[in-house]
């Protein structure tokens, strides 16, 4: 176990994934974050660019140590002309409360002239100067080889030599970056093998962009190649195509032999587990919807489909798994759908806790039910509630709380007093509770939103059951199946305890569809909170 | 030139695609999206399975050739204990009016056993027999392995006469699968190197999914072993965490002198410019938001940000480009600069045929206006009629032809003579046409339908110009930018003599939103066929 050798991870989702289109995180996002990438066991947190930008500064003049990793500033080396002293930009960077500087310095002789306008060796000045300047400050210093890959592809001495400077004043890690991230897997393997026969290792670290969507693969051919460190981001965040996402080659090296057997990281067993969860965390902080797909902690990366899958995956997991969900927190999920069998209708009736025997008749029925609505547009995969509903209601009982007696949407354009035309919706809706009929209205800013405050208004007995109840996303789909257009809403609801459902509505008509799909989700939540049937 | 090897490339967007979570086609929107990837210089195109569902039955019931590739159909090889012509499942794949036929089959023993539960030698026998009686009926046969590098790691003897009792009976291509995603690029290689040593590579075929984010890197490591068919999906569409992407595996293949040197495949540079458009018709079918930061077709894919990224790369693309844009149909997006947009702009006013000197100072405020309205939700890439509208409105001039004054749109739901609960909608309109106004009133399935039906009843002087105009599509999509959701219609009008175009209408109001795409669509047929200014 012992002879594993150590690779060291480092993380960048605060600073380079901060160079995503639409990211911006605030000083407390970024603490919040680095904690969680701290409780992962990551080794280095990069926090931000001290003076790029006022939360960076305001960043690292709070800056605390974390528990483990270590905090880590990012800049560039001195500027060329100047001194190390006389460098404010620098001096800054030096003054950082953090554990290691990760300097960025050109290694390709081509930018060398072309973007710093400055010679290949004052070039090499700046690097030996700024990675000694940071050792003598007493802290760890790595240095960042911007455009190594192509830089070696056309200069491979001038790119070593850049490497080797580093090296040779003191660097911890020299790291090799894919900037424009063009490099391909081969490449990588090819060269970073040549350069680990003038630098050692478990000196050199990997840092790759997504552009060819290597950006995985490329990591890990660093690492069979003999580079110790990978550089990457949480969920791929990062410029262009994103970093190398550390979300997935995190679980690769940890549960695939060819590098389990070979390689440990500051990630236990335990805190694997955690992997899902702290994926979710980054984009909730975002405010992003999680990528369903992605691989090992998407929601459906362990998702089963067709019929024969799922009934192989319920005899044994391996067949159609290659890691079990629960080793990076995920977990199994059976869909149901038009490609569905009996397999996932059971596997889904045992989730809900309905009860039934294998040789139920009604089972049959409930799986042509679904086939049938599904052909007629229903998409009951993406709406958990509205098939618990239709299972309950075939299966079991679902009472009938209210009956909607009629209603009427009007949505009126025209000019106001002030001569400006104005749009308004307002809706009426007839319920009728325990045979007494009660009349709402209400407006909206369209007519789905004037229906759904109207019905919501007043629901008699039923009324506190849903007074926690709201809508956080409607989606619709025109469909064009056949010869008429049919319309498909899915409405996504959620609870004062945090709970979230979909429901799914089907009509040619918009308003009916959303009508449906709104009705769905009472109806789910009366049910789920228990309300008495009438 | 022509000692280059040919890559055949196989898509199975449409069928392996199709498991996607979230993910159905319909029957037209398989045909629409074949006939895309034929266009592209796909080779094979997989559509469906016959059989499984109504709509893959549908389609095959339908099914006409493709101008230059194959269609495909999916399905098993003959069930164990069964005749081939006592299998009714194979007999309607034999049925299917394709040009070829790939059939799947086990290869891995463990699930031969756990599985299927028959002996390995009876699979091996099924394999055989469906193989042969696929070419037998005239069709190219190929057979997919699944769990073949599974299989093969756990017992290479059975995994290799798998295949090779597909290549014997005479398959085209024997596909090796790595159906649960989980092998590594380092292991396929291998294995792949292996497997050539008694399949000859120009009969090997790769089929991977992305569970470890290798998907890409997996496909391209066969190649490098000797396999010359890759099978994956566009946009990386697939169960799970998606198969492997052809629309990242394609440019490398073309781009990248590692492959390009040695390799062709049917897609021709003037069709990989197609590539960016192909993958957000795919996009725009299934009514899924775009992948902006996905490598090559990305939005986000040439975006720079920053000034010293821009400015080196307008001084030299390579210097933060790892391919031109323009080779696979995407642009540079600076986002710091109007530069792009600019010449896009250009590009566009010259396509309509609007003659104005570049200093034109309106061609700024064009920019400016597009940019703060593309901000609030409008789409106007998708939109080409609204957008020539808007240019001609800022650049030339464009007659009021009509003016609404108001409309009111109700739908009310209550039960009919019979006691059924239905649905009508029905929509009144005010225009003024030359001083005179006009009322209409109209039905339809739905409160657009019906405000569309009244505007169009009746529009005076105007109306002859627009009895042939037709609504084709539309589509809804909820954009929540910010705290309110703004909803954006997009409606495909068609007029008599063929032509199509798009308008684009952005609102709260899902009526409003519609109305405003409704007024672009009826303006500018105004336009183009000339109709007199009032």
């Amino acid at each position: 176990m012992s002879a594993r050798e150590r690779i060291s991870l480092y993380d960048t989702t605060l600073r380079d994934g901060a160079q995503t289109h639409g990211v911006d995180f605030s000083v407390e996002d970024k603490w919040l974050l680095a904690r969680q990438l701290d409780a992962l066991g990551l080794d280095y947190i990069e926090a931000g660019y001290p003076g790029a930008n006022p939360t960076d500064t305001r960043l690292f003049a709070e800056a605390r140590p974390l528990p483990h990793a270590k905090l880590t500033a990012f800049g560039m080396t001195r500027r060329p002309g100047r001194s190390i002293s006389n460098d404010p930009g620098f001096q800054a960077l030096l003054a950082a409360k953090v554990d290691a500087i990760c300097l960025v310095a050109k290694s390709w002789d081509f930018h060398v002239e072309v973007a710093l306008g400055i010679s290949p060796e004052e070039n090499l000045d700046g690097i030996k100067e700024s990675v000694a300047a940071v050792v003598a400050a007493g802290r760890e210093a790595l240095l960042d080889c911007e455009h190594f890959f192509d830089g070696y592809k056309a200069n491979p001495d001038y790119a070593l030599r850049c490497a080797k400077a580093a090296y040779e004043a003191g660097a911890r890690w020299v790291v090799l970056c894919d900037t424009n991230g063009g490099t391909l897997p081969e490449e990588v393997e090819a060269i970073v093998g040549e350069v680990v026969k003038h630098i050692p290792g478990d000196r050199l670290g990997i840092h790759v962009h997504n552009d060819t969507d290597n950006g995985v693969a490329n990591s890990l051919a660093a690492v069979r190649a003999g580079a110790r460190q990978i550089q990457g981001t949480m969920n791929g965040l990062g410029e262009r195509c994103g970093n190398a996402n550390l979300t997935s080659i995190i679980p690769t090296l940890m549960l695939k032999s060819d590098y389990a057997d070979r390689y440990e990281t500051g990630v236990t067993p335990d805190k694997l587990r955690t992997l899902t969860h702290a994926s979710r965390i980054l984009d909730e902080v975002l405010n992003r919807s999680p990528n369903r797909h992605a691989p090992y902690v998407g929601e459906s990366a362990f998702a089963h489909k067709g019929g024969i899958h799922v009934s192989a995956v319920q005899k044994d997991p391996r067949t159609y798994e290659h890691v079990p969900p629960e080793a990076v927190g995920n977990r199994r999920k059976l869909l149901v759908s038009d490609q569905a069998g009996r397999s996932n209708i059971l596997a889904e009736l045992d989730r809900i806790g309905i009860v039934t025997p294998k040789s139920d008749p009604r089972i049959a029925r409930l799986l042509d039910e679904v086939k049938q609505r599904e052909s007629m547009g229903y998409a009951y995969e993406a709406a958990d509630a509205s098939f618990e509903l239709l299972a309950r209601r075939m299966l079991g009982n679902v009472p009938q709380f209210f009956e909607v007696d009629s209603f009427r949407v009007m949505v009126e354009r025209r000019h106001n007093a002030l001569g400006d035309l104005v749009t308004t919706s307002e809706a009426t809706v007839k319920v009728r509770i325990d045979g007494e009929t009660m009349m709402s209205v209400g407006e909206g800013n369209g007519p789905v939103n004037a229906l759904d405050n109207a019905l919501r208004k007043d629901l008699g007995r039923y009324q506190s059951f849903i007074d926690d109840l709201s809508l956080v996303d409607y989606k619709v789909r025109i469909l064009t199946g056949g010869t008429d257009a049919i319309t498909r809403v899915l409405v996504e609801s959620r609870d004062g305890k945090g709970n979230r459902w979909f429901t799914v509505g089907v009509s040619p008509n918009i308003v009916d569809a959303s009508f449906e799909a709104l009705i769905d989700s009472i109806n789910y939540k009366l049910i789920r909170d228990g309300a008495p049937a009438p």
